[in-house]
């Protein structure tokens, strides 16, 4: 174990929540992480931006430098961990660290989404290698679990809540009826949310989480645009309630599952029955649901975000990395591949679920005949309807009708809505979402 | 990577449920076990008691043998695998195989629990290591979570529903109304129960997987004989009718928990709130709450037993010691030491908690008095009582009285009991259960 007795040098680039909470737990728990890691770690070298913008005034200011190259370069600095966050920048630290021959752990899943192959390639050309807990779920071990415990499966399914923001703000407006934009003002509060929400709600966050999963779980290399993907801005809390009433909630979800004719990918809200494991997690909470071909169904639960859950993954990955490599080089040497074999997709379109449909309809006659025309014309069949009566007084007005059809493929379903849209009867775009029974 | 081109060598001891379907995972998955280690893994032996009794006709017959020394001694074995259960036979098969320089990886917890001090201390004295993960949870990653992704927590509490027979006639009693014999025959019907299911429903099972996991997160060496143990066979379809009226399940929880005068264990039917993300573990699943002080609340969920399951557990370790030694030596080197610090556990009779207590007294004056007078002196506080009316012409027999408790140590509340329990209007021994809230 002779060693073990060297310290384990890190330098940290990136000093906001996360950050912050990494420093804390290797200064502050020094001693339990020692114990855990079979030697001391030592926190070499901090990168921030100004540093006279530091708050937190337990770190020896010592540790502090504006210097990239210098901790790059450090000889006592084993590993670098970036968690500044972003692309471009990002892309270049982490590269330029395993170039200078350091391990990188990271928790940002954007850089890896959009550039894991080059980042990988990079690794094994250096013979370095990267751990990445932190980039999905925070603090739930998923990634670990999934690359390790896991590993004898065909994985079949992943469906994740993976947008802690977004889904507080879908709870908040199940739970206490509120709209969007009075549910996203709470959240932005208790500071689940942003001030500028948008990568959150929009499902591009969720997306890219799902990118990471998606790789390891299925070698998937789905680049962004390719997959369908929408957030929760849209959601009217008329379809919460609806939905409520037939026995489902909404939640966001991104899915990646194997049809048998290919990988099926998407991001969107997707309503789940109120009994089904992911649809009780409530509040800033994520949760993973993994289906394998031997280990059958699980759920990850936990934490999505916030500083110390995260900073529970990173420094977790940091005491992996400091017992032993041979885990984390074998998985560099195959995750992000392109010369492995190749998932086939399948095409947006060719996704097929049941949907949940609601039409704002003029309340008279042949309505009802006219809206299953067309829905029998694109193959799609009607499972039930909700149109409440309403007062002969009020006859004549226009009604909500919601309907929930048997299995269809997305691309007859988004024909079909369009030409629903276009009747004369039918007030506003259809509101459409996929019911998830994977 | 030349030392990865030989195969890695698998000797199987056991084919019964999980041995079975371990070989079946590394002979019939052999491309996808190959792709995922980095080398070919070879099952060069199996060990069976009779070859006549092998029902697995897809087995080459050359792998079968009834010769343990063989297989400890074959130069083409590099780990052996045992997964025959039970415990003296076992613990000798363990310790031949790691004096033999061989690699262990084993799904007994029980053999764990009781004697996990002397194996890995033979495991460190031969250079070997030990992997576990099918211990416990079955084919949930709960082990490697523990001790890798949460590895930067200090464990604050471990709630478990760690035995999936108990689990299954508990949820059909929930949910069906049967009494404790008709939901044991309906899981024994469906093989969730053994014809003798005493270690399941008393208890003792998941008291030994508590162990496994205490160990790891509270490096606890707590024997059995301390441990607080209840099983379900007591439970009256009377409780769970009273917990659901006042919105609780009844399950059976393994709990530790550090209370600040130390650790707490117990094996026990607890009742949970409806809404607790454990109370909605139903059938033959199970789940593990851990709670960390960097991660906060995290939850695993799966299949806990069955042949698959657990295989993906066993075959899941196999992957990662034919990847990279490292890990597992490293955590052989500090799991079951007794030389490290000793953690201090509450006594049985000191451990808090909330309390349901149901008593069958007559109807008549003065009971509601006496009784509130014995949990008085005893310094117990009501926090609520049920005792529904009765029609006037059946006063005067018996009713039931159920009480819900502040927080008492069970100690004070166990002396109330056997008080309680003494009192003329008293007819049968109180029924009691803690509370979770953790």
């Amino acid at each position: 174990m002779s060693a073990h007795c060297r310290p384990f040098g890190i330098g940290l680039l990136g000093l906001g929540t996360v950050g912050s909470a990494v420093a804390k737990l290797l200064l502050q728990e020094a001693e339990r992480v020692t114990e855990r890691c079979g030697r001391p770690i030592e926190l070499v070298k901090i990168l921030v931006k100004d540093r006279e913008k530091v708050r937190d005034s337990w770190i020896p200011s010592d540790l502090l430098t504006t210097d990239l190259s210098g901790i790059l370069n450090h000889p006592s600095v084993d590993l670098v961990v970036e968690l500044v966050g972003g692309c471009d920048w990002a892309l270049g630290a982490i590269e330029g660290a395993l170039r200078a021959g350091k391990d990188v752990v990271t928790a940002n899943k954007a850089v890896l989404a959009q550039h894991g192959t080059r980042i990988f390639q990079t690794a094994r050309d250096s013979g370095t290698c990267l751990a990445f807990e932190g980039s999905v779920g925070g603090g739930i071990p998923i990634i670990g679990s999934l690359v390790r415990g896991l590993a004898a499966n065909r994985i079949v399914a992943i469906q994740g809540i993976l947008n802690g923001t977004s889904n507080y703000i879908l709870s908040k407006m199940c739970e206490e009826g509120l709209d969007y934009q009075s549910a996203l003002k709470s959240a932005q509060k208790l500071g689940y949310a942003e001030a500028d929400p948008t990568l959150d709600v929009d499902g591009t966050d969720a997306a890219h989480k799902l990118m990471v999963l998606a790789q390891i779980a299925f070698k998937s290399f789905a680049g962004l645009e390719t997959i369908p993907c929408r957030g929760i801005v849209q959601i009217d809390p008329l379809d919460i309630q609806y939905a409520d009433e037939l026995g489902y909630t909404i939640k966001l979800l991104a899915e990646s599952w194997n049809t048998g004719q290919g990988l099926a990918m998407h991001v969107s809200p997707v309503l789940l029955r109120k009994s089904s494991p992911l649809a009780q997690v409530r509040g800033a909470y994520n949760a993973i649901r993994v289906v394998g071909d031997a280990v059958g169904d699980t759920l990850f639960y936990g934490l999505g975000a916030g500083g110390m859950p995260t900073a529970s993954a990173v420094v977790g990955d940091i005491i992996s990395l400091g017992i032993s490599r041979g885990f984390a080089l074998y998985q560099t040497s195959r995750l992000w591949r392109l010369d492995g074999m190749q998932v086939r997709r399948v095409p947006p379109g060719e996704i097929s679920s049941r949907f949940y449909l609601r039409l704002q309809v003029s309340d008279r006659p042949g309505v009802m005949a006219g809206i299953a025309g067309v829905l029998a014309k694109h193959n799609i069949s009607i499972s039930s309807v909700i149109q409440n009566e309403i007062p002969d007084d009020q006859a004549g007005g226009s009604v909500q009708m919601v309907i929930m059809t048997h299995t269809a493929t997305s691309g007859d379903f988004e024909k079909a809505c369009l030409e629903l849209g276009r009747l004369d009867y039918v007030a506003k775009a259809p509101v459409c979402y996929p019911i998830g029974e994977l």
